[in-house]
């Protein structure tokens, strides 16, 4: 018997949720920078399209960059491996029955080695898996070639264009004798394709699990509109995924962010930071240690009265603009540093942004005549005014965190691991149990996947006593808290 | 007109809400040592309730120690009033239409000079009140007496029966020519004794406002059956106020209690905290800060993986029990320490309660013949093991919080505001916005509270512009957050 | 053979230093506040000079409060024991042979319960002691009846007038057919008065033991001035010592004086402090990590440096003092705080001193008769402005830290331990091998205190390996420092 | 007048020191990571001193790689005036008289951008200037170019051969009509070439400054040898030069070098750090803060009983290898990590060292037959056991905060503040104030530095009255602290 424990399958049906909050923002895993420290050989410059592709054992039913770098993305998966504990407890568990046999996995993702580490897991696991990219530069070739040359069909290349994109998106959906039951998707363009192309699709599919916010967003669109037809799991917003993704990521990607890209010192620095909600509570901790002063702005009367609890003074941004050093954006908003501030700040200023999209910075208001745009680095521009004062754009308002800094493996580690649990949920589902609408993972699952990360911290949880239990009104295994419990 | 914001009478219907999670325990405003610092002339021993009451205008309608003391007790509420910014900005906006015009508010709370200024913010804001304490032993007898000077109908003294207690809320009640149409309750105890003497006076009744983990639960228990004749609303689980009962105030009141009652540096101190909810993270990050060694046992993996990323060794409790200086529960569990555990402590180790009740602890289990309980100060006591180890008890397990430290005006001045806002919002509400159920404070009005206490710390809101508010699709004066929101 | 390492015996020439730096204030270990905890039986006015004094073995060579106190003293000396681990793993192995048979020393100290554990500790190794007490107020005198019932020659008690004082010292130094040999003082008072009644005794004397700053300035002044007839041994600035004094134990009680005084919450307060050398770095630290916001100022720019990269901002006093709650001298220096600057506080604005003496707030400037004094609580005084604005100044600009604070019992035993090793040192060093001169700790005394307190925390100190030591250029066992690190 | 403070003139004889102590590790200012970072045209070959030199004025007094690439390097140089605001501030006052007029400086430094703002603010005070540099793999091209094209001799280029590294270094010195009468050394090569090749010139040499523990090493061996021939300055030990190369430096580097080297999360991660002095302080501090759980080991009591009471568990480094996930050296010492524990680690485990040379991991004894090395990335190297357990090892045990990670600007900018004082008092001391000895920066001198650097946080410095600093026995200009004041 596969051994997961009996709430896979016996899962409450109240778990319907609502969320999509835009003042909790949080980040998918694209890792421009990691994937730019690999060195493609730059003069190929073929089209992988129109280039044989074939494996060593003489599989060509893929579409890569360079199937020879696949020892060296081999490699970078079995590093991976190592701090992705979850998956591979998963896999032990799989060795026996396969709870994902007959599962035909259709995914859109980034294509990273911890990506890979998924794949397998996914294969261990007994499903099938036909892959594409969701972001036409985050793809590590070297990691698509180990995935071809193991056998999955990859469809994916760094630097792909907008044809390219949707070319192997079909190929993926597209083959005969093939029909995907499940999706597994992250951005909802995969999700999008099939709607609009292979609607029939779906009568074969059990069910989406979606990643990201804008997926997200798309599919309660679709569940409100009623065009929802199978049911769908929000896997986005799940407390393990958005405390990692949000808190504990940030406040050492901050740091790492704003080191890589302009090597400034931290103490006795100013810092500005905009929005003290989870990525806020991140960064302010994390420049607070390192001994910078740091200032909060808050719209929220609850937020702002932790941050003065927390240490920091509170004030609006035209406050302390003329004096800061460092002005981080964490809102979800729009145009919260606009021009009149970028007028303001001094010399030397660094400006970025850690929240949302690249909209919290007015950066098109710096594109004007009287002033100058200098690249200085990759992802470092100075913006120069007349007067000669520069002010240093990171990343060009885009996030930073994304764009300058690394994800750690154990953070992409519990997403992946709750994309696993969804789709196994979502396959192994009795009839009925889901209905077409979107669900979020149940709280006792999402427990499961923190269960799964605590041997990597040596870490030892106690057991409820039965006498406790009952005293408590809980069951022994959870779940623990209330599902709005944060 | 009042200047109240609208929101007060534009209630979301959709605050129902269900809680009292015995996870996150919290505590009432109990004053044992702030209490026990005033000195009475002890040699007073005819009970209040045989002694001639009268105040300095004739009034008699009260019961108290002594009239005499009213002048000191007045000092203490002014300096009360100094950290109560909240509740005297809500006076001053009733200067002009009073929002309690005609409210007759029967109260039953730990009478101190914060609750002090609560009643007279209600009186200032036209109300009428009539006032016993829920506590035999907190009532500060100076305030009790400042208020009986004022002109309030007080009934409490330090030191009642049990028949004094029901005596005293008998009195505020059954009084003829007068009947309440509002209770404010903290633990129940007036509630109930309407319900079972003058079941009637409901007739009346606008609304309950209950403080208190047991309150609430009762109320649910009596909506639960049916049972419940007006509405209620629990201002025990509003987010400001969880946060400041449990993570902002124990942060201090670890580090109080643990000094007034021992005297021990907590630097290189290796402590084991049990539970890492709100509570939890307060003691953890306080004594962490102080330099000790922190240990967290926790039996939710959500709240374990945060423990860990927060920097705590997550072990059971046996691993560390033969090592650790102190113990520290905070649980909201019973017999997490048990005679097992107790035993095998090393010498001098410290042991409180920070959670609930007095149930963490097995105190009872110490009760046996063949260890000897030393009293070494007040709420300190030796128990001494056959071979010479002495274990340092404090509070007989009772919480720690409570027992030997202070609870800061500024908490108390949080909960005060939000059962002000409650006992307006249940009095003016249009009949039939609150059904026969217990009801949670509409976000918007926590964060009302939360705002109204921005100023004691020169913290400035930002307000979003229309366009940034459309962005979000929030309204510009929120709520900004899903109810959900902690 | 006595098992100290052979150090003692073999002591560096060239410890010869000078300090008592003004800028480094330190405290001496009164307990006002510990003391103030017990209770005198009030009604007994005799004087003990008028009393027969009698313990249970007939021995009346004391002079103390009443020595039916006995029993309770014993009890807070047990306790003390327990956190004293140096003194008593130094009469562990004094079992063997007495480094101190043949000491007679004479000592003008606190007499707390730590007193007593070194008293004790002393006579284990071999002295005989006579003893009095360094400061009319501090004696505890249960303890002073604990030591006169086990035999010790004490005399001192709680609420001696001047007089008194002198009689206590004069009783312990002038007793016929015995002489001391050597010294142990708290302040000098002791070895002044030997110096002006007896000074034929120093012919005997072998060296003084020196604790106070205010002692050890006497000293090197006697020494310039060619007056110095014995060795001294100035214990105060012991590396060890003065961190602990400063740093560590000012960084906890900062927060215990504040919240012993006055209930503050310290989330979100701004709070100034004067003087970031140790104890201004302790009471930043903490009160940043109970989310206060801190300001600094600072004459030194190499402090102020510190600060900045420590994370706070550097201001003068005029630029924060109108928005500040808390104001903590830390300086060293006088008028700090003067009148101009009370003048611009803000109601409410609790006013204290860490630093050194009195002379850091200028009090005096407070007594005009326009403004009002109101005792509210025991060293907590409202000043009172005509427009009715009050400033709560502690402990009357006096130290807050020995007023309203207890000192760690920990932090005593390391003075009592470098005490006691300094009188050893002193009494065994060869003829020749100390002058007529003040002396610093050997550095590697210094270490061996450490280390006996190492215990304590279960900790485990490396040892250098031959190879290690040789590529170091350092003895195995120490010194492992300059002598100026700090 | 040159309006340097008269402190200049007037310094205190008694500063002689004696350090290099072994236990204080610090770094010089390598970048390798930095250069790295910028991309020679690796096409040409030929070596520079096989080219044409000319710079577009026509001279050709220098010897580097690429003139064309002095506008890039113009750049860099700008943007390190922005964070070296002392140097700035030393130009602007030298606008009258120049301190330096008639110096012939003689250097041997790292050549960066840094080194840059110190030559032309040298240059500003009236200097010519000469220099090599003191590594054949630091030079910045770019900057040297940029030198070049602003009329410097600058002999260098990255990847000197060591016959041109001398090469460089004799053209330096060595030219007709032009005689150095002052030396900036790094290391003590140059200093050494002079005395082999040329010990005439010392004739009228006024003073060499050196920068690094080696060069200063060297001096005092010199000195003690009675061969030092002209006085010296050790800047190297200064205390504000020595927190920020250690404490503060390192406090982000180790997050830095970790961060870029391996993508590590810290939260949760055990960590041990072997030393507690200032570098060990600055990385547990940092990764404490970011959620690590630390461990340290010790030789020393006292910086032992810091560790305690800083809140970290001191153990032997055999308790915990089996268990932790990264291990930092920071002793100064050798074969601190070696083979035995090596070969405990779990797998996974990241070692690096932030102490001192490359003594403190054995990382020789890894280079055997049965472990296999595999080369990840720049700087970390998997070294695999025949059982598969991998261990990261970075930058091959050298320092990580010189190979993986960068110096911010501000601390060579107090370096190099600290060196062009020293070589303005060298210059101007008055015959017979210096011998032919090894000093120490006076304390005065370092306090400048200090006070130069506090514009850039907006420090505001407080200043004695009269009355205070008569109080304190201190001059209002200072010194502020002993000299031994860390």
């Amino acid at each position: 018997m596969f051994t997961l424990p009996p709430f896979f399958f016996v899962l409450s049906l109240c778990a319907v949720a609502c969320m999509s909050c835009p003042l909790t923002p949080l980040f998918s895993v694209l890792l421009t920078l990691l994937a730019a420290s690999y060195t493609d050989s730059s003069d190929d410059e073929t089209s992988p399209r129109d280039k044989q592709q074939k494996n060593s054992k003489g599989n060509g039913d893929f579409c890569i960059k360079n199937i020879k770098q696949a020892d060296f993305g081999r490699r970078e998966i079995e590093i991976a491996e190592q701090e992705m504990p979850a998956l591979m407890a998963l896999r032990k568990r799989a060795q026996g029955e396969k709870p994902l046999a007959g599962a035909k996995v259709v995914g859109c993702t980034h294509i990273t080695a911890q990506t890979a580490v998924l794949m397998e897991t996914l294969s261990a696991l007994g499903a099938q898996c036909r892959w594409a990219a969701c972001n036409i530069y985050s793809t590590q070739n070297e990691v698509a070639a180990a995935l071809a040359e193991g056998g999955f069909s990859v469809f994916a290349w760094k630097g792909e264009s907008e044809d390219d994109f949707w070319w192997c998106i079909d190929r993926c959906v597209n083959l005969e004798g093939w029909q995907p039951n499940m999706i597994l998707d992250d951005g909802g363009d995969l999700t999008h394709w099939i709607y609009k192309k292979y609607p029939n699709m779906f009568k074969k599919i059990k069910g989406i699990v979606e990643e990201s916010v804008t997926g997200v967003h798309r599919l309660y669109q679709l569940s409100k509109a009623g065009k929802l037809c199978v049911p769908a799991m929000n896997v986005n917003d799940s407390v393990t995924k958005q405390k990692f993704d949000n808190l504990y990521c940030c406040r050492e990607s901050i740091l790492d962010g704003l080191k890589r890209t302009t090597d400034v010192m931290f103490g006795g620095k100013q810092v500005v930071v905009c929005g003290y909600g989870e990525v806020g509570k991140g960064c302010c901790a994390a420049l607070k240690a390192m001994g910078s002063i740091v200032y909060v702005t808050e719209i929220d009367p609850i937020c702002a009265l932790q941050a003065c609890m927390d240490g920091f003074r509170l004030v609006k941004l035209s406050e302390v603009i003329r004096q800061v050093d460092i002005v981080i954006t964490c809102t979800g908003n729009k145009n919260v540093v606009v021009r009149e501030y970028l007028d303001r700040m001094k010399n030397g200023c660094i400006v970025c942004n850690m929240g949302h999209s690249n909209t919290e910075i007015d950066v098109a208001s710096l594109r004007t005549p009287e002033l100058t745009w200098e690249r200085v680095r990759s992802q470092v521009d100075h913006v120069i005014w007349p007067d000669g004062k520069r002010i240093v754009l990171l990343a060009e308002g885009r996030l930073l965190n994304l764009s300058c800094s690394t994800v750690p493996t154990f953070v992409l580690s519990i997403t992946a691991t709750t994309q696993a649990l969804a789709l196994i949920e979502l396959y192994n589902a009795p009839e009925g149990r889901y209905k077409q609408d979107v669900y979020l993972l149940p709280k006792k699952m999402d427990e499961y996947v923190a269960s799964l990360h605590l041997p990597t911290f040596d870490a030892h949880l106690t057991e409820l006593s039965d006498e406790q239990a009952k005293y408590l009104g809980l069951n022994k295994n959870g779940p623990f808290k209330p599902n709005y419990y944060r």
